[in-house]
Parts: C-alpha cells; sequence; structure tokens
C-alpha cells in the first residue's frame, strides 16, 4: 500500500501552474500512541492558499519546495490509537493533498454521517462558516437592504448571497462569466447578478442596484470593490472577505481612489475579518446552516474534481476563476 | 459704511491661488422681519472648503465666481429683527468672508462669552467636535492603546492626540514640518510626533510607534494613510475624518496597495464619519470639551491672520500645510 503525495516542486514565480507540483509515492505512516492514521476522502480546493506560496511565510511547515501541499480535507479513520474516536470515523482535517495523513486528536473535528461529508468542506466548513460571519456579524442586513457579494458564483459568494435571501435583504452578484451570472439568478435566490468582464460594467452595475448598495461583501478587492464604493448608500457597511483578485499576481493593483474620500462622504464601514476569530461559535452556525440546508433554504453548489492527481489542476483552474460553488477533489470513497 | 466682501474671480484650474479671489465692497444689507444683520469679528479657514471649489456642486449657494467666498465665522449682532437674540450678543454662524451677513435666527448659535469666541470656531466648534466624535464614538480609544493621528498639527490633529491622552492612551502625531512634530511632543501631551517628508518616515514611524497602532485617526489618506495600515495592530480602528492629502490636486492618488488585504489579514476597521450626524449630542461634546478647556487639560492652538483681506493667502497657506492648530483670520473686534 502506498501514500500518493502532490508536492510543491518549486514555488511559482508568478501564475501559479499544474508544472510547480508533482506527484510522488511513499510508504503508508504508522501511528503513534495519541494519533490516527487517516484515509483521504475528499480535499478542499482553497483560492486563499495561493497567499502561501509566495515563499514569504516563515513558520514551521510554511510551504515551500518538496512539502506536501496543505489543505483541509475530510478524510475517514482507518487506524486509531485515540481514545474517544472510533476506526470509521469520519474526519474533518488538514489532510493536504495525499492519500494518507497522520493527525493527532487536537487537529480532527468528527462530522456528521447524515450528509455528504463534503459538505464540511463547503457549506459546513470553512466556506459556509466565512459566508456565516462575514455577512451576519459584521453587516448585519436588515430587511429589503440590497447586498452586493463578489466573487458570487465561488464557495463563500454562493451562500452569503442565500444567506442574505433568508434575511430578507436582496442578492445581487458579481460574477466573471455570463453563466454563473445566470445561474445565481434562475439556481439560486439572488436578485441579480452582473458580470464584471462586461465593458459597460459600471452601468449594468447600476441597473441590477436601483436603490444602490447598503451591504457589500467583498472576497475580491480591485476593480470591483472600487466600482462597489461608488454605489454605496450612506451608512453602508463593507465586509473584506478576500482579495482573490490579488493573490495570483505579482503586481498587485493600488486600492480603489474612493478610500478614503468615499469613505468620509458616505460613512462608510469597512471591516475585515477571520473566520478563526468566531471559533467559540462554529457549532451554533453550523447547526444553523445544516438546518437551512437539509430544510431546502441553501442550496450548496460542489464542483468537483476526481482524483488526487488532479488537485493541481483544480487549483490553477480555481485561480483563474473555473469553479462555481465549492472546489473539492474527490480522493477516495 | 461699506461691506467689503471676498469674492470667488474664478475657481481654481489645478492649485488654489491668492489670485482666485478679489476683494469688492457694497453696501451694508438691511436686516427684515426674523432677520440679524450681524458683523463679522472672526472667520473659520478650513481645509474642507477646498473640496466646494471643484466646480462640481450644484446647489443653490454652490461656490461659483462672482460669489462671496463661503465659511464659518463668530459675529456680533448689529441689529436684531429676531425675538429672544439681543443686539450685542456674539453668534457663530456662516458669516462667509465679508464684515456684515444677514442671518436667520435658524442658521445662527450664541457663543458664551466667557471664553474668546473664536473657539467656536475651533475646539469649541467643528474642529474641536469632529476630533471628538471621530475619536470617541468611532475608535473608542482605551488605556495604553497607541492612538496615531495624521495632520496632528492641524485644527482637528491636535485636539483629537490631546483626548487620546486624556483617556489615557499614547497619542504620537505625523505631521509634515520638523517644528510642528517638536511642537506637539514639547506643548502638548503627544508621546512622539514623526515627520512624514522625512526620507526615512517609514522606519521612524516604527521607532515612534514601538507597540504598534491601535487607532490610527486619518486626516489625510494617501501614502501616510498607506504607511499607518503597514504599523496597525489586529483588531486596530481606522477613523476616516478627511482627505487633506487630496483636495487641492487634479489627480488624486490611489488607495493604498493594503485596501483590502491588510483589513482582511489584521481584521482592521475602517470608517468614515461627518461630525453633521452628531448633531445631537453636541451640547454634552461641546461642554466637555469647555471643562477640559477652561481646566487647562486640553490646549487649543489658534493660528491667526488679522484683517479679512489677508482670508485668500491665510487659506493658499493652510492647504499646504502652514498651519499649526485652528486657522482663523480676525475681521473686527
Amino acid at each position: 500500500m502506498e501514500n500518493r503525495k502532490v508536492v510543491i516542486d518549486s514555488l511559482p514565480k508568478s501564475q501559479l501552474k499544474i508544472s510547480n507540483y508533482q506527484m510522488i509515492e511513499g510508504d503508508v505512516p504508522e501511528p503513534k500512541p495519541g494519533e490516527l492514521l487517516c484515509r483521504t476522502l475528499v480535499v478542499s480546493i482553497d483560492a486563499g492558499s495561493r497567499a502561501g506560496l509566495q515563499g514569504s511565510a516563515s513558520y514551521a511547515g510554511a510551504p515551500t519546495s518538496g512539502i506536501v501541499m496543505n489543505g483541509a480535507g475530510i478524510a475517514r479513520v482507518e487506524k486509531t490509537r485515540v481514545d474517544g474516536i472510533s476506526e470509521g470515523a469520519i474526519v474533518s482535517c488538514s489532510t493536504g493533498w495525499q492519500d494518507y495523513s497522520i493527525q493527532g486528536a487536537d487537529g480532527v473535528y468528527e462530522v456528521d454521517q447524515d450528509v455528504d461529508p463534503a459538505h464540511y468542506l463547503g457549506v459546513l466548513g470553512n466556506s459556509g462558516l466565512t459566508a456565516y460571519f462575514g455577512l451576519l456579524n459584521i453587516t448585519d442586513p436588515q430587511k429589503n437592504e440590497t447586498v452586493l457579494v463578489s466573487a458570487a458564483a465561488g464557495a463563500v459568494g454562493h451562500i452569503v448571497g442565500q444567506i442574505a435571501s433568508i434575511r430578507g435583504a436582496k442578492a445581487v452578484g458579481v460574477a466573471g462569466v455570463d453563466t454563473k451570472c445566470n445561474r445565481l439568478v434562475e439556481e439560486l435566490s439572488f436578485k441579480g447578478a452582473v458580470n464584471y468582464k462586461d465593458p459597460n460594467f459600471r452601468q449594468s452595475l447600476k441597473e441590477a442596484t436601483p436603490n444602490g448598495v447598503d451591504i457589500y461583501f467583498d472576497n475580491t478587492g480591485g476593480m470591483v470593490l472600487g466600482s462597489a464604493l461608488f454605489r454605496m448608500n450612506d451608512g453602508g457597511r463593507i465586509s473584506c472577505c478576500g482579495v482573490v483578485s490579488q493573490y495570483d499576481t505579482k503586481n498587485p493593483e493600488p486600492g480603489p481612489k474612493g478610500i478614503p474620500g468615499l469613505l468620509v462622504n458616505k460613512r462608510l464601514r469597512m471591516e475585515g475579518f477571520l473566520v478563526f476569530d468566531y471559533v467559540d461559535q462554529y457549532e451554533s452556525a453550523r447547526s444553523q446552516l445544516k438546518e437551512w440546508l437539509l430544510g431546502g433554504k441553501l442550496i450548496a453548489w460542489q464542483d468537483e474534481f476526481e482524483g488526487l492527481e488532479k488537485a493541481p489542476e483544480a487549483f490553477v483552474d480555481l485561480l483563474s476563476g473555473g469553479n462555481v460553488g465549492k472546489r473539492i477533489v474527490r480522493v477516495s470513497t
């Protein structure tokens, strides 16, 4: 029995390429007392991981050439030397991009088996929790307010819009492909969606938000943030969740011209957050998200690749905006 | 008896010049029932007025060529046709840059005469109130936190730093002249001050804020905001008060590169405000500011020019950073 591992062959100099990775094989490790041997079922592909590949991180285990690509996953416990965790348990943990991993008891979270456990990488995992806290705790949407969401067809964005709708607000999405925009409106509860690559984007955005924008959930930064600022109503709130437009480039754009001038004139609040700060509220949020999911109020889009060897391709494609919903790679069943 | 008036001769094409104004004379007007004739004692010179000279405003009375330059002032009531306001009362109102003005009862605020009434243009007027609400309501400084203030020797900035000190926080100023920096530390309660024109500004800022920056009170935007972002501690708050770096130019700088990336990574909150939103709290704030002023806890710097004809020079010089504290022009006694 071999352990296949996708390792970083070289850190990217500019845009990430599939050739920055290579697949190697090794022995399946043995768990020591207090450890678990976990068989990876699904790995999560996250745009945020791109930031770790800049080569500037210096903590132990930081991504560098020769090590297994980091990432969250869902795994089945194959061998247990931990009291209270049985063989066959399904756990969420940092599997990395490999077939087998050794986990300590503190690094795993046992998940329910009454839903596809892959949801614990998406709507019931960091993406869903990020959408939940970033929208509700940072901006507190009210009935009939207009909530604009960028990267709206992404793992976080499509959940944000639906939570806004559940709260009685009007969700409007921004995405970079017309088919994504159409799906947001046709399949989910978005009231409108605008393609930022459209040359008439600013005009289309205006038409899609006739009452202005009260809340902007920013997954992208850059030009879309700049355009959103001009549509904000007085007293508007901006939840800063990520800067996907800036991850995979050597030359990040400057910030929008409207900062800080428009913040002053319109009394806007812009606030960044990291989901990890809300860890003590994860349980209640997960339980609410699961209730919405099982009740059909929340549709969780999963965007799947099959096979560990596809992980680099799945990641490179994600960074160029290829995903619709939460991108995962199924590794094993 | 003549009424001298400084009128806008032409709107500035790029940087404002003294020649954009001219002095004309006219008759002293007569108040109708419900009106006051007011003799201007002092006028306020405000950087924010520069924004109104862009020629884009379209409301009635918006600055344009041929009209009296707008501005707040302090005046003595010479003739009254308003019940409850006596001749000799001292009022704060929109005098404009002229010797005499007609005011309605709603447009005047009667001020105390136990302090120099010019303070009602500074520490007890919009500058002081802006400092008060922008610091206390937006950022809520705590004991031992580091509060960085840009345009720190300005009308608002020098008050912000002192209120921070009163709250037990450590105030550090940013200004563009060494003598201003020295005066902040020697004459006021600032713990440090840094010259942003110093080629080693970033290093000096770092040394002046050894524990990072918890609160940044931004009067300038631009490069100083960008540098401050890099010194912010996790969970820091930025109060966006003004963008003086951008008023007197045709080509406003783009926003800082760290937005929104640093907002996310450091969980920063940036919030703009306008003092007028706090009008229902003006009385209690003024009473607190006056108590601090009379008790010697708060020093109010006034930067005076003598004579109405000096108003354009006082304004142009203010925009190039010539003032220390609240700039006013004494028109009459």
